[in-house]
């Protein structure tokens, strides 16, 4: 069990009508001015933004707002957030969407504290030093930014996609209302289970031992947002599910199931370029290469892949761990087929060229100046070996 | 499932020589100077309160030391500690040791900032509106006290145990070091492990249904708890033993194990009085009465009591669900016994009385002003049977 840091600020306000509670919320930031920073028009054409005004003119809190962030959110966005904000002198940002808009609102928030131009923290050229407030009523359950320290911004000049990760972004608070992700379509609500139980994933496949609670936190989330996802899938509705699932976002991506791991994290690189690349949703990019990655590296730690294949896929322990190890990787697979997420690019509809498989990989690896993952560490040659089992 | 907030603002630094970034956690609260506050004689003997010193030096943070503080602690030596720090302009509270440390140092936190009579506040005359900042050195893994929101003092006129609960007095940051804990004697040790559980079967005794997510979590520490109590009978130096009890200690009552459920609390409240009357060990005392609770109210709903034997204690399911609630509730009782925990107030080395039996669930209903408990409302009749089972 390694050394760790926990650190999880964000106050939650959770179940139903929790929207009606963000003006509370906001005030208790003594903020003067808010930007209400949001997506698609579903968040205005649904009433939400209009419900989340009326908390805000309960307290007689002044706003802006800043519709149009796209998945995987683009840079020029932040760019014209940051300029928005200078302009109408706001101190507060409230994201009101999934994981693109929060991580949008947390790039401006950087942006406003920062004099230079905010790309170059995304590049890692200077640590953050500080960062505006920011707040979250979220609409998706995924990408879990309403706890984590993470902004994954994509640069639409080279089509980069890079993150930024530190405590100054954590969000002040979260409302969580599970209703609100009742609409969703179904691709989207399993490409967010699919991205809850990778960010569970990542720290759990660690070559580190006697990590026993943390353990157990991880398989008990996984095993619920299985559970769950297969309940959405014939009834999106359910209150209960889209509530273990939303709870999971945050639970899953906040630190705790990491505690006393080193995460591995190569999935998440090799989908962002996947992402960078051809705009494909997170979720279904991460399934789409999971299970290649997983059969190039298991043999590090088969004991590892055989716990998960048990413990968590509920496997049969086989005569050695290899064997048990390959049928949980099998068995994750069948259940993202089961949730009609894809399990290879091009099931994400897109056919790899053996040159393309050669840029993501040299992309991945920061033009080969570094690796990625540590479950096994990757190199270029070793990415494009996994791109290209993937195709 | 319940609504809920959630909010675990406490930073922890988790691992060996956690203790050694005191000074650089303390710095960043940019205080002027810090009490240090402790127990027994050992946090000073053992070299720790030196470490904690030099850490501060290192950083020129100046301070004053407070031991003395005893389990169950004493309103008197808040009322001390509040003193010394008007006298000495401290503004920062370190509690360095267990629960009745850090609990003293929150209520001295709560006084500093209060200006009439503390107790006032615990006996729930007034609402705390502000708290000076704490932090916490860990020595023992218990009371959770490093990241909840909880204090509970002991006015020894009359021997009234009170809690008082508010997110002000959430520790700034907790220090944790599984290595400190070594030297705890074997006894101490169970009745921390049997305090944690506790914790988390308070909130997982509920009548709330869809608390999927929470449910996991929640079982998943408990088997890791036992699991780990086991080892440390055995082998008390164990490294990794000690860090899951360590960071159960925590987990287990900051609110993660009970997001959407109610709470019971009864068994806590009826210890609290055999402590404020006898000064025993919280966490034997917890043991001692727990059984007869559990059968007292297991029947107001028997799948609950069946779904903790089946998950967490290992029973096979019986024919119906009170026969394996029963045998779940025989088999923690079990465990108890397997670790040198009493299941009755005679195996705490009490002879009650009837006249005490009634005496204790007077108290326990503050004078027939309430009931405690929410899985079976429990009032003065009630309290008087399980007490008298307990005997």
């Amino acid at each position: 069990m390694l050394n760790f840091n926990y650190y999880t600020p964000t106050k939650i306000v959770f179940g139903k009508n929790a929207e009606s509670r963000t003006g509370e919320l906001v005030a208790a930031q003594n903020c003067k001015k808010v930007l209400i920073h949001y997506g698609s028009a579903s968040a205005k054409r649904s009433g939400l933004i209009d419900r989340i005004c009326a908390s805000l003119d309960e307290k007689k809190i002044a706003y802006v707002t800043l519709g149009g962030v796209v998945p995987n959110p683009r840079l020029s966005k932040v760019y014209e957030g940051i300029e928005l904000c200078r302009k109408e002198g706001i101190d507060f940002i409230l994201a009101v969407g999934g994981g693109s808009v929060i991580d949008s609102s947390k790039a401006i928030a950087y942006g406003l504290a920062y004099e230079g131009d905010i790309w170059d923290l995304y590049l890692k050229k200077e640590p953050p030093k500080a960062c505006y407030p920011v707040g979250a009523v979220l609409t998706i359950a995924a990408a879990g930014s309403e706890m984590s320290d993470s902004s994954v911004i994509t640069n639409e000049d080279g089509w980069l996609k890079r993150g930024l990760n530190s405590d100054y972004c954590r969000c002040k608070f979260a409302v969580m209302n599970p209703e609100l992700t009742y609409t969703l379509p179904e691709y989207q609500t399993m490409c967010g289970c699919t991205d809850i139980m990778m960010h569970t994933m990542e720290r759990y496949f660690t070559l580190e031992d006697n990590t026993q609670l943390t353990d157990s936190l991880a398989e008990g989330l996984l095993r619920t947002v299985m559970d769950c996802a297969r309940t959405l899938l014939a009834d999106p509705q359910n209150y209960n599910a889209r509530a273990q699932v939303m709870w999971a976002s945050s639970l899953s991506h906040n630190g705790l199931t990491g505690c006393g791991t080193l995460g591995d994290w190569a999935c998440h690189q090799i989908e962002h370029e996947l992402g960078g690349m051809f705009d494909v949703a997170h979720g279904a990019g991460l399934a789409a290469v999971w299970g290649s990655w997983a059969r190039y590296v298991y043999r590090e730690k088969p004991s590892r892949f055989a716990q998960f294949a048990v413990r968590v896929m509920g496997v049969e322990p086989q005569e050695d761990d290899e064997k048990t190890a390959l049928l949980g990787i099998a068995a994750m697979e069948d259940f993202y087929r089961s949730i009609h997420m894809p399990t290879n690019i091009r099931g994400l509809g897109y056919e790899l060229t053996e040159e393309q498989v050669r840029e993501l990989a040299y992309k991945c690896t920061y033009m080969e100046t570094r690796t990625v993952g540590n479950f096994k560490k990757l190199g270029k040659k070793e990415l494009e070996e996994i791109y290209r089992s993937a195709v």
